[in-house]
C-alpha cells in the first residue's frame, strides 16, 4: 500500500538477496521509521519486541532471518541455530512454524554453500504468496461488504479488532484487504477501529493504515463495540487471527473473543480472514491446544503515545503497587464466527467448511 | 475507608453545613488532593469534569451544591437555578435526578430563610444514607464471596469493571462493599481489576482502592476478562450500575455488557450491586429509554499518566488525523444479570423480583 504516495511494504528484501529493511511498527503512528535487518538476532529481535507483528508478517521475518544467517552460517549447526533462535520469538504465530518449518525443508538437503540463495529465493516467495494470498482473501472478502452496500443506504460500517492490516502482513493485509477493495471499487464504508489495548494496535496502525488511504474511520474504546452492535451502528465484524484450527476455533488478539459475543446476540455477522498458512491443521480444540501468550505486565500499566511536547513518552496508568496480567490473545469458538474467509473462498467455521476449501490439507480425498 | 490509615471520604461536608470538600479524582492514583467546592458553579464543574463521579456520589454532590446555593440565593429563583444547573452536568447518573428532585420537593415548600439549613441537613442525611445502603449491600454481597470461598480451595477470584468503589459513593462503595467486607472477615480474594477505557477509572481508581486496602488485586486489559473466564479463572464478576430500570436491566460503564455477555457464556455468575435511589422505577426498557453519554474523543485519542520525570502527561494514542467516538455507557440486558444485590438483598434482574424488595415503589400492595 502507499504511504503519502509511495508504494511501501512493512518488509522489504534486497533484490538478489542479502539486504533487508523493516518499517519499525513499535513508532507508529507518530514516526515512520525503516530500519535495516542484518543479521539472524536483528530479525529474532524485530520479531519479539514485535517492531514487526501479525502472524504472516511474522512468517515472511522469520524466513527473511533465515538466510540472514545463512549468509554468515550455512552449515548445517547455523541452520539449526537459526530457526531454533526464530521458533522461540512469538509463541503463538503458526505462521512462523510454519515458515521455519517450510525453510528447514527445503535448506536442509543442499548442501552448505546452496543455502543462502535458496533461503533468499525462498524468503522472497513467502513474500509474494502472501500477497498473493490476502489480495485473494480482498476478492473473497469484498463481495460480502458489497451484498451489504447493495442493501442498505449510507456507508458500511466495519468493526475491526487489533491491526489485521498491511502492516501485518507483507501487503494489503487479511480482514483489511477486503476494506481496501472495497474502498477502491467506490463503495461508501465507516471502519469501527478498536484501539486493542494494551498494545494499541488498533490506534497507533490500523487507523494510521485507514487515515492513510483515505478510508473513513473512527477510534474507539474496545468496550464500545458491544454497544454499537446493540444500538446497529455495526453491519458486519472483520478480523483477522494468529491461528486457526481445522475445526475453526480462532486464536486472535485479545478481545476478540468479546466482539464475537456481541456479534452473536446482536445478529452481526462475526467474519475472520485468514490465510491458509496460519491454520494449525494439527489441532481441533482452540481453548485445550493453543497456549496463550503471556507478555509483561508493563504493557498494561504502562500506555505510550506523544506528549503535548512532541516527544514519544510512556506514562504509567495506575499505582506503583499496582501489577498486571498481560494474556495477549484469546480463543473464539468456531460457534461464534459467521463465515472464515480465505483465500480460496468462504466457508463456515468447522472442519467440514475448510476441508471443502483445502482437501489436500484436511486429508480429504 | 482509610488513606494511609487515615479515615477518609470523597465528599465530606463540615459540621453544620457551609463548607464541602472533595477528592479531586481526576490526579488518582498518581496524587491524593482535596480541594474546597466553595458555589454552585464549583459542584457542577467538579461533577461535569468528573473531580467526582460514581452515580452515588454523583447524587451526594449534587444535594451539596444546591445547599452551596442556598446559603446564596434562597429565593425561588435561586432554588430553580441549583436544581436546572446540576440537571445539566451528567446524562446517565439517576441518582442525580433524584437527589434534585428530593431536594426540591424539600425546600420549594420552604420560605427562603428556612432554605439554607434545610438543604445542608438533607445533604448530609443524603450522604449518610448512602453509606448506610452500601454498607446493607456489603452485608448481602459478602454471602455471595462467602459461598464460593466455602466450596473451593484458594482466593475467591473477582472480576469488576469501571470503578463501584468508595470513591464512587460516600463510603464502601457498592461493587466494593462485598470485597471489603470479605476481606475483612478473611476471607482470601484475588480481584481482576479492568482498566476500563477510556477514562481508566479501574486502574486509576479500583486498583487504588484495593492497594490501599491491602486487598491482592492484578490489573488486566478490559479485553482480558473474556479470556480469563473461559479458563475458569474468574468465580465471580460484581458491577456497579449508574442506571437500573423497574424490568433489571442495568446500564454502567461502556464494555460492562461484554463482560456479561463472557460471563453467560462462561457460566460465571454476573452480579450487579446497586444503591435503589440508582433504579430508574419510570422506564422497563434500558435499551430503548436510556440516553447515553457521548463524551469527548479526547478521552479515547490521548491516555494521562505519570510520566518516567514524575509529571502527570497526557499522551496521544493515535493519528493526528484520527477522531474517536465515546459512549460512556452500554446497556446489559437483565437476562444476563445473574442477581441484584441491593440494600434489601438479593433478587432476580427483573420486575418481579426488584418489586418483592421494593413493594413500595413498585406499586405492589
Amino acid at each position: 500500500m502507499r504511504v503519502n504516495g509511495v508504494p511501501w511494504r512493512p518488509i522489504r528484501l534486497a533484490a538478489g538477496g542479502g539486504g533487508v529493511e523493516v518499517i519499525d511498527q513499535r513508532r507508529l503512528p507518530h514516526e515512520f521509521v525503516v530500519v535495516p535487518l542484518a543479521t539472524l538476532a536483528d530479525a529474532a529481535t524485530a520479531i519479539a519486541d514485535m517492531w514487526v507483528r501479525g502472524a504472516p508478517l511474522i512468517g515472511a521475518t522469520a524466513a527473511a532471518g533465515v538466510a540472514l544467517h545463512m549468509d554468515r552460517d550455512p552449515s548445517d549447526a547455523g541452520l539449526g541455530e537459526a530457526l531454533a533462535t526464530l521458533a522461540a520469538t512469538r509463541p503463538t504465530a503458526v505462521n512462523l512454524a510454519w515458515a521455519l518449518a517450510d525453510m528447514r525443508t527445503r535448506l536442509a538437503p543442499l548442501v552448505p554453500a546452496a543455502r543462502a540463495p535458496a533461503a533468499w529465493a525462498r524468503a522472497a516467495a513467502v513474500c509474494e504468496e502472501d500477497v498473493a494470498i490476502n489480495r485473494a482473501i480482498g476478492e473473497h472478502g469484498v463481495a460480502l461488504v458489497a451484498a451489504v452496500a447493495a442493501r442498505k443506504a449510507g456507508p458500511v460500517n466495519i468493526l475491526t479488532h487489533c491491526n489485521a492490516g498491511w502492516l501485518a502482513t507483507v501487503d494489503w493485509g487479511t480482514a483489511t484487504a477486503p476494506v481496501y477493495l472495497a474502498h477502491e471499487r467506490g463503495i461508501p464504508l465507516h471502519v469501527w477501529v478498536d484501539e486493542t489495548r494494551p498494545r494499541n494496535q488498533g490506534a497507533h496502525l490500523t487507523a494510521w493504515e485507514l487515515a492513510a488511504a483515505g478510508i473513513p474511520h473512527r477510534l474507539v474504546a474496545d468496550n464500545a463495540g458491544g454497544h454499537l452492535m446493540q444500538r446497529g451502528l455495526v453491519d458486519m465484524v472483520i478480523v483477522g487471527t494468529d491461528r486457526t484450527t481445522a475445526t475453526g476455533d480462532v486464536c486472535n488478539k485479545i478481545g476478540t473473543y468479546l466482539k464475537a459475543l456481541a456479534a452473536r446476540d446482536c445478529g452481526v455477522p462475526f467474519y475472520v480472514a485468514l490465510p491458509s498458512p496460519s491454520i494449525d491443521w494439527t489441532i481441533t480444540d482452540g481453548l485445550g491446544e493453543i497456549p496463550i501468550e503471556e507478555r509483561p505486565g508493563r504493557e498494561v500499566t504502562h500506555v505510550g503515545g506523544r506528549a503535548a511536547d512532541g516527544r514519544l513518552t510512556e506514562v504509567r496508568i495506575c499505582p506503583e503497587a499496582t501489577e498486571a496480567a498481560n494474556p495477549a490473545f484469546d480463543v473464539t469458538p468456531a460457534r461464534l464466527v459467521t463465515r472464515l474467509v480465505t483465500e480460496r473462498g468462504v466457508c463456515p467455521a468447522s472442519a467440514a467448511g475448510l476441508a471443502r476449501l483445502f482437501p489436500e490439507r484436511a486429508g480429504v480425498p
